[in-house]
Protein backbone atom coordinates (compact mmCIF):
# COMPACT_ATOMS: atom_id res chain seq x y z
CA UNK A 1 0.00 0.00 0.00
CA UNK A 2 1.47 3.15 -0.72
CA UNK A 3 2.22 5.47 2.03
CA UNK A 4 -0.01 8.10 2.23
CA UNK A 5 2.50 11.51 2.61
CA UNK A 6 1.14 14.47 4.29
CA UNK A 7 1.05 17.79 2.74
CA UNK A 8 1.69 19.80 5.67
CA UNK A 9 3.96 17.41 7.41
CA UNK A 10 6.56 17.60 3.94
CA UNK A 11 6.35 21.83 4.50
CA UNK A 12 7.03 21.18 7.44
CA UNK A 13 10.22 19.32 7.27
CA UNK A 14 11.21 21.49 4.10
CA UNK A 15 10.89 24.53 6.52
CA UNK A 16 12.92 22.41 9.24
CA UNK A 17 16.13 22.32 6.67
CA UNK A 18 15.60 25.97 5.65
CA UNK A 19 15.83 26.75 9.61
CA UNK A 20 19.29 24.42 9.81
CA UNK A 21 21.27 25.75 6.46
CA UNK A 22 20.21 29.16 8.35
CA UNK A 23 21.59 28.73 11.11
CA UNK A 24 24.83 26.93 9.97
CA UNK A 25 25.60 28.95 6.85
CA UNK A 26 23.23 31.86 5.99
CA UNK A 27 20.24 31.60 3.75
CA UNK A 28 22.28 34.32 1.41
CA UNK A 29 23.83 32.04 -0.97
CA UNK A 30 21.37 28.70 -0.12
CA UNK A 31 19.37 27.45 -3.60
CA UNK A 32 16.55 25.01 -3.82
CA UNK A 33 18.78 22.42 -4.64
CA UNK A 34 20.58 23.66 -0.92
CA UNK A 35 17.67 22.65 0.70
CA UNK A 36 16.84 19.78 -0.87
CA UNK A 37 19.98 18.15 -0.16
CA UNK A 38 19.71 19.20 3.63
CA UNK A 39 16.00 17.88 3.87
CA UNK A 40 16.98 14.42 1.84
CA UNK A 41 14.45 14.79 -0.95
CA UNK A 42 14.55 15.10 -4.76
CA UNK A 43 15.06 19.08 -6.34
CA UNK A 44 11.87 18.17 -7.92
CA UNK A 45 10.22 16.90 -4.79
CA UNK A 46 10.96 20.36 -2.83
CA UNK A 47 9.87 22.19 -6.10
CA UNK A 48 6.64 20.14 -5.78
CA UNK A 49 5.94 21.99 -2.82
CA UNK A 50 7.68 25.23 -3.15
CA UNK A 51 8.22 26.78 -6.30
CA UNK A 52 10.30 29.69 -5.57
CA UNK A 53 12.74 30.13 -2.75
CA UNK A 54 10.46 33.28 -1.75
CA UNK A 55 7.57 30.95 -1.72
CA UNK A 56 9.86 28.37 0.67
CA UNK A 57 10.82 31.61 2.93
CA UNK A 58 7.18 33.15 2.90
CA UNK A 59 5.89 29.90 4.29
CA UNK A 60 9.46 29.26 6.50
CA UNK A 61 8.35 32.65 8.64
CA UNK A 62 4.67 31.95 8.77
CA UNK A 63 5.65 28.46 10.49
CA UNK A 64 8.50 30.18 12.44
CA UNK A 65 6.20 32.66 13.66
CA UNK A 66 3.38 29.81 14.69
CA UNK A 67 6.28 28.00 15.96
CA UNK A 68 7.10 31.03 18.99
CA UNK A 69 3.59 31.54 19.14
CA UNK A 70 2.81 27.83 20.36
CA UNK A 71 6.39 28.19 22.83
CA UNK A 72 4.74 31.57 24.08
CA UNK A 73 1.63 29.86 25.07
CA UNK A 74 3.12 26.34 26.11
CA UNK A 75 5.50 29.01 28.34
CA UNK A 76 2.32 30.82 29.51
CA UNK A 77 0.55 27.42 30.40
CA UNK A 78 3.43 26.61 33.16
CA UNK A 79 2.86 26.98 36.72
CA UNK A 80 5.42 29.32 37.66
CA UNK A 81 3.82 31.60 35.01
CA UNK A 82 0.42 31.64 37.20
CA UNK A 83 1.52 34.49 39.06
CA UNK A 84 0.24 37.35 40.30
CA UNK A 85 2.00 39.92 36.84
CA UNK A 86 0.70 37.62 34.10
CA UNK A 87 0.95 40.14 31.41
CA UNK A 88 4.41 40.87 32.65
CA UNK A 89 4.96 37.32 32.50
CA UNK A 90 3.87 37.27 29.10
CA UNK A 91 5.87 39.81 27.53
CA UNK A 92 9.02 38.48 29.68
CA UNK A 93 8.09 34.59 27.74
CA UNK A 94 7.46 36.64 24.32
CA UNK A 95 10.60 38.75 24.50
CA UNK A 96 12.94 35.10 25.48
CA UNK A 97 10.92 33.47 22.38
CA UNK A 98 12.04 35.88 20.16
CA UNK A 99 15.09 36.64 20.85
CA UNK A 100 18.15 34.63 19.46
CA UNK A 101 19.38 33.24 22.75
CA UNK A 102 20.29 29.89 21.77
CA UNK A 103 21.51 28.27 18.19
CA UNK A 104 17.63 27.10 17.21
CA UNK A 105 16.33 30.92 18.26
CA UNK A 106 19.63 32.27 16.19
CA UNK A 107 19.08 29.86 13.27
CA UNK A 108 14.81 31.55 13.27
CA UNK A 109 16.10 34.75 13.73
CA UNK A 110 18.71 34.37 10.94
CA UNK A 111 15.63 32.54 8.81
CA UNK A 112 13.47 35.59 9.18
CA UNK A 113 16.20 38.31 8.48
CA UNK A 114 16.73 36.45 5.42
CA UNK A 115 12.79 36.77 4.33
CA UNK A 116 13.25 40.35 5.45
CA UNK A 117 16.01 40.73 3.47
CA UNK A 118 14.08 39.20 0.32
CA UNK A 119 11.21 40.99 1.16
CA UNK A 120 12.68 44.76 0.37
CA UNK A 121 11.01 45.97 -3.09
CA UNK A 122 8.29 42.78 -3.32
CA UNK A 123 5.17 44.43 -2.38
CA UNK A 124 3.63 40.97 -1.79
CA UNK A 125 6.69 40.13 0.77
CA UNK A 126 6.16 43.48 1.85
CA UNK A 127 2.91 43.35 2.87
CA UNK A 128 2.95 40.23 4.43
CA UNK A 129 5.84 41.43 6.85
CA UNK A 130 4.07 44.81 7.62
CA UNK A 131 0.86 42.59 8.67
CA UNK A 132 2.95 40.79 10.81
CA UNK A 133 4.42 43.53 12.53
CA UNK A 134 1.16 45.30 13.32
CA UNK A 135 -0.45 42.01 14.23
CA UNK A 136 2.20 41.77 17.03
CA UNK A 137 2.18 45.51 17.95
CA UNK A 138 -1.83 45.18 18.48
CA UNK A 139 -1.61 42.27 20.42
CA UNK A 140 1.23 44.08 22.69
CA UNK A 141 -0.64 46.76 23.14
CA UNK A 142 -3.93 45.11 23.73
CA UNK A 143 -1.90 43.14 26.60
CA UNK A 144 -0.66 46.67 28.30
CA UNK A 145 -4.30 47.94 28.23
CA UNK A 146 -5.33 44.77 29.80
CA UNK A 147 -2.58 45.39 32.50
CA UNK A 148 -3.54 48.70 33.22
CA UNK A 149 -7.27 47.67 33.56
CA UNK A 150 -5.74 44.85 36.29
CA UNK A 151 -4.00 47.09 37.78
CA UNK A 152 -0.90 46.05 36.69
CA UNK A 153 0.53 48.28 34.94
CA UNK A 154 0.50 51.63 35.50
CA UNK A 155 -2.34 53.68 34.34
CA UNK A 156 -0.23 56.57 32.94
CA UNK A 157 1.31 54.44 29.97
CA UNK A 158 0.72 55.27 26.30
CA UNK A 159 -0.15 51.58 25.42
CA UNK A 160 0.74 51.91 22.00
CA UNK A 161 3.84 53.64 22.48
CA UNK A 162 4.63 51.28 24.68
CA UNK A 163 4.33 48.88 22.15
CA UNK A 164 6.26 50.63 19.45
CA UNK A 165 9.52 50.93 22.19
CA UNK A 166 9.31 47.36 23.43
CA UNK A 167 8.79 45.47 19.82
CA UNK A 168 11.92 48.31 18.85
CA UNK A 169 14.06 47.26 21.61
CA UNK A 170 13.36 43.42 21.39
CA UNK A 171 14.48 44.10 17.26
CA UNK A 172 17.52 45.44 18.69
CA UNK A 173 18.61 43.64 21.14
CA UNK A 174 17.72 40.27 18.56
CA UNK A 175 20.40 42.27 15.61
CA UNK A 176 23.31 43.06 18.84
CA UNK A 177 22.92 39.34 19.66
CA UNK A 178 23.24 37.58 16.34
CA UNK A 179 26.29 40.03 16.52
CA UNK A 180 27.98 38.96 19.35
CA UNK A 181 27.43 43.02 20.83
CA UNK A 182 25.21 41.60 23.88
CA UNK A 183 25.34 38.41 25.51
CA UNK A 184 21.69 36.55 26.38
CA UNK A 185 21.89 37.73 30.10
CA UNK A 186 22.35 41.06 29.12
CA UNK A 187 19.74 41.24 26.86
CA UNK A 188 17.81 39.57 29.48
CA UNK A 189 18.51 41.80 32.03
CA UNK A 190 17.80 44.81 29.89
CA UNK A 191 14.36 43.58 29.05
CA UNK A 192 13.22 42.61 32.35
CA UNK A 193 14.79 46.27 33.62
CA UNK A 194 12.66 48.07 31.25
CA UNK A 195 9.37 46.05 32.02
CA UNK A 196 10.01 46.44 35.69
CA UNK A 197 8.83 50.27 35.29
CA UNK A 198 5.82 49.52 33.64
CA UNK A 199 4.85 48.66 36.83
CA UNK A 200 2.99 50.81 39.14
CA UNK A 201 4.51 52.47 42.26
CA UNK B 1 52.04 73.52 -11.29
CA UNK B 2 50.54 70.25 -10.72
CA UNK B 3 47.38 70.58 -8.58
CA UNK B 4 48.04 68.93 -4.68
CA UNK B 5 45.88 66.61 -4.53
CA UNK B 6 44.50 66.51 -0.40
CA UNK B 7 44.49 62.67 0.48
CA UNK B 8 41.36 63.14 3.20
CA UNK B 9 39.32 65.18 0.31
CA UNK B 10 39.71 62.50 -1.82
CA UNK B 11 38.77 59.46 0.29
CA UNK B 12 35.44 61.68 1.33
CA UNK B 13 34.75 61.95 -1.95
CA UNK B 14 34.85 58.29 -2.31
CA UNK B 15 33.10 58.00 0.88
CA UNK B 16 30.47 60.22 -0.58
CA UNK B 17 29.98 58.35 -3.58
CA UNK B 18 29.21 55.22 -1.28
CA UNK B 19 26.67 56.41 0.69
CA UNK B 20 24.90 57.96 -2.65
CA UNK B 21 25.08 54.37 -4.50
CA UNK B 22 23.99 52.87 -0.30
CA UNK B 23 21.07 55.40 -0.95
CA UNK B 24 19.80 54.63 -4.31
CA UNK B 25 20.29 51.03 -5.28
CA UNK B 26 22.11 49.36 -1.91
CA UNK B 27 25.63 48.44 -1.59
CA UNK B 28 25.23 44.35 -1.77
CA UNK B 29 26.00 44.47 -5.47
CA UNK B 30 28.27 47.42 -5.95
CA UNK B 31 31.78 46.92 -6.91
CA UNK B 32 35.09 49.03 -6.71
CA UNK B 33 34.30 49.71 -10.41
CA UNK B 34 30.76 51.45 -9.58
CA UNK B 35 32.33 53.65 -6.63
CA UNK B 36 34.55 54.93 -9.01
CA UNK B 37 32.21 55.48 -12.07
CA UNK B 38 29.93 57.38 -9.04
CA UNK B 39 33.05 59.24 -8.00
CA UNK B 40 34.07 60.28 -11.37
CA UNK B 41 37.41 58.46 -10.97
CA UNK B 42 39.37 55.83 -12.53
CA UNK B 43 39.43 52.40 -11.04
CA UNK B 44 42.76 52.77 -10.32
CA UNK B 45 42.33 56.54 -8.19
CA UNK B 46 39.94 54.62 -6.02
CA UNK B 47 42.36 51.48 -5.53
CA UNK B 48 45.25 53.63 -4.88
CA UNK B 49 42.99 54.96 -1.74
CA UNK B 50 41.16 51.38 -1.16
CA UNK B 51 42.44 48.16 -1.30
CA UNK B 52 39.51 46.11 -1.53
CA UNK B 53 35.85 46.75 -0.82
CA UNK B 54 36.18 46.00 2.79
CA UNK B 55 38.86 48.31 3.46
CA UNK B 56 36.56 51.07 1.84
CA UNK B 57 33.36 50.14 4.10
CA UNK B 58 35.30 50.46 7.01
CA UNK B 59 36.36 53.82 6.17
CA UNK B 60 33.24 55.13 5.32
CA UNK B 61 31.85 53.83 8.49
CA UNK B 62 33.93 56.11 10.06
CA UNK B 63 33.77 58.68 8.47
CA UNK B 64 29.55 58.49 8.88
CA UNK B 65 30.68 58.12 12.37
CA UNK B 66 32.20 61.33 12.49
CA UNK B 67 29.61 62.96 10.27
CA UNK B 68 26.66 62.12 12.59
CA UNK B 69 28.47 63.45 15.61
CA UNK B 70 29.67 66.82 14.06
CA UNK B 71 25.86 66.86 13.49
CA UNK B 72 24.50 66.28 17.06
CA UNK B 73 27.05 68.62 18.32
CA UNK B 74 26.51 71.53 15.85
CA UNK B 75 22.61 70.54 16.68
CA UNK B 76 23.49 70.90 20.62
CA UNK B 77 25.06 74.58 20.17
CA UNK B 78 21.78 75.72 18.82
CA UNK B 79 20.18 78.27 21.11
CA UNK B 80 17.11 76.45 21.26
CA UNK B 81 19.09 73.45 23.18
CA UNK B 82 20.22 75.58 25.83
CA UNK B 83 17.77 74.13 27.53
CA UNK B 84 16.99 73.41 31.30
CA UNK B 85 17.39 69.58 30.19
CA UNK B 86 20.53 69.15 28.30
CA UNK B 87 20.89 65.34 28.58
CA UNK B 88 17.54 64.69 27.12
CA UNK B 89 18.15 67.44 24.36
CA UNK B 90 21.44 65.65 23.68
CA UNK B 91 19.87 62.17 23.88
CA UNK B 92 16.71 62.85 21.54
CA UNK B 93 19.73 65.09 19.06
CA UNK B 94 21.60 61.72 19.21
CA UNK B 95 17.87 59.77 18.15
CA UNK B 96 17.41 61.85 15.31
CA UNK B 97 20.79 62.28 13.92
CA UNK B 98 21.33 58.22 14.00
CA UNK B 99 17.74 57.23 13.18
CA UNK B 100 16.75 56.96 9.06
CA UNK B 101 14.59 59.39 9.22
CA UNK B 102 15.40 61.48 5.74
CA UNK B 103 16.98 60.81 1.87
CA UNK B 104 20.48 61.83 3.82
CA UNK B 105 19.75 59.53 6.66
CA UNK B 106 18.55 56.38 4.95
CA UNK B 107 21.23 56.39 2.89
CA UNK B 108 23.47 56.75 6.11
CA UNK B 109 22.30 53.42 7.86
CA UNK B 110 22.19 51.43 4.59
CA UNK B 111 25.65 51.78 4.20
CA UNK B 112 26.04 51.00 7.87
CA UNK B 113 24.06 47.84 7.49
CA UNK B 114 25.94 46.57 4.23
CA UNK B 115 29.45 47.02 6.68
CA UNK B 116 27.54 44.94 9.53
CA UNK B 117 26.95 42.73 6.88
CA UNK B 118 30.34 42.42 5.33
CA UNK B 119 31.68 42.87 9.09
CA UNK B 120 29.78 39.04 10.20
CA UNK B 121 32.90 36.50 10.20
CA UNK B 122 35.81 39.03 9.48
CA UNK B 123 37.19 39.65 12.89
CA UNK B 124 39.38 42.60 12.47
CA UNK B 125 35.98 44.66 11.36
CA UNK B 126 33.45 42.92 13.67
CA UNK B 127 36.21 44.52 16.63
CA UNK B 128 35.70 47.30 14.53
CA UNK B 129 31.90 47.19 15.24
CA UNK B 130 32.58 46.18 19.18
CA UNK B 131 34.45 49.22 19.33
CA UNK B 132 31.73 51.27 18.11
CA UNK B 133 29.49 49.91 19.61
CA UNK B 134 31.30 49.99 23.25
CA UNK B 135 32.25 53.68 22.70
CA UNK B 136 28.43 54.85 21.83
CA UNK B 137 27.42 52.64 25.03
CA UNK B 138 29.65 54.27 27.64
CA UNK B 139 28.89 57.76 26.37
CA UNK B 140 24.94 57.26 26.55
CA UNK B 141 25.64 55.65 30.66
CA UNK B 142 27.92 58.71 31.18
CA UNK B 143 25.64 61.01 30.08
CA UNK B 144 22.85 59.18 32.13
CA UNK B 145 25.05 59.17 35.02
CA UNK B 146 25.45 63.28 34.47
CA UNK B 147 22.35 63.50 34.31
CA UNK B 148 21.27 62.00 37.36
CA UNK B 149 24.13 63.68 38.94
CA UNK B 150 22.61 67.08 38.09
CA UNK B 151 18.60 65.90 39.22
CA UNK B 152 17.93 66.06 35.33
CA UNK B 153 16.95 62.45 35.54
CA UNK B 154 15.40 60.19 37.78
CA UNK B 155 18.30 58.97 40.40
CA UNK B 156 16.90 55.02 40.83
CA UNK B 157 17.77 54.63 37.12
CA UNK B 158 20.53 51.98 35.81
CA UNK B 159 22.58 53.74 33.39
CA UNK B 160 24.02 50.79 32.09
CA UNK B 161 20.73 49.34 31.66
CA UNK B 162 19.30 52.18 30.45
CA UNK B 163 22.00 52.73 27.44
CA UNK B 164 21.38 49.34 26.46
CA UNK B 165 18.03 49.73 26.43
CA UNK B 166 17.97 53.20 24.71
CA UNK B 167 20.94 51.76 22.05
CA UNK B 168 18.93 48.54 21.50
CA UNK B 169 15.05 51.01 20.98
CA UNK B 170 17.27 53.03 18.39
CA UNK B 171 18.78 50.37 16.61
CA UNK B 172 14.91 48.39 16.08
CA UNK B 173 13.69 51.65 15.18
CA UNK B 174 16.10 52.23 12.62
CA UNK B 175 15.70 49.09 10.93
CA UNK B 176 12.07 49.55 11.51
CA UNK B 177 12.10 52.70 9.64
CA UNK B 178 14.04 51.51 6.61
CA UNK B 179 11.50 48.92 6.18
CA UNK B 180 8.75 51.57 6.27
CA UNK B 181 7.19 49.56 9.56
CA UNK B 182 7.55 53.22 11.23
CA UNK B 183 7.15 56.57 10.22
CA UNK B 184 9.74 59.27 11.02
CA UNK B 185 6.78 61.06 13.50
CA UNK B 186 6.07 57.51 14.98
CA UNK B 187 9.57 56.58 15.79
CA UNK B 188 10.47 59.82 17.29
CA UNK B 189 7.22 60.42 19.44
CA UNK B 190 8.35 56.95 20.52
CA UNK B 191 11.93 58.52 21.54
CA UNK B 192 10.20 61.26 23.21
CA UNK B 193 7.81 59.09 25.12
CA UNK B 194 10.69 57.24 26.07
CA UNK B 195 13.15 60.01 27.31
CA UNK B 196 10.02 61.48 29.17
CA UNK B 197 10.03 58.63 31.54
CA UNK B 198 13.61 59.13 32.32
CA UNK B 199 12.57 62.41 34.03
CA UNK B 200 12.02 62.62 37.89
CA UNK B 201 8.50 61.59 38.91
Amino acid sequence: MPKKVDHDERRRHIAEAVVRIAGRDGLDGARLRDVAVEAGMSLGSVQHYFASKDEMLRYVVHYLGEHVTERIMAGMCSPAVASASPVRSFLLSMASEMLPLDARRRAERRAGQAFTALAVGVPELMKDLGEGDRWLRERVTDLIVQGQRDGELRAGLDPRLESVALLAMLDGLGSELLLGLRDPEEALSAVRYHLDRLAPG
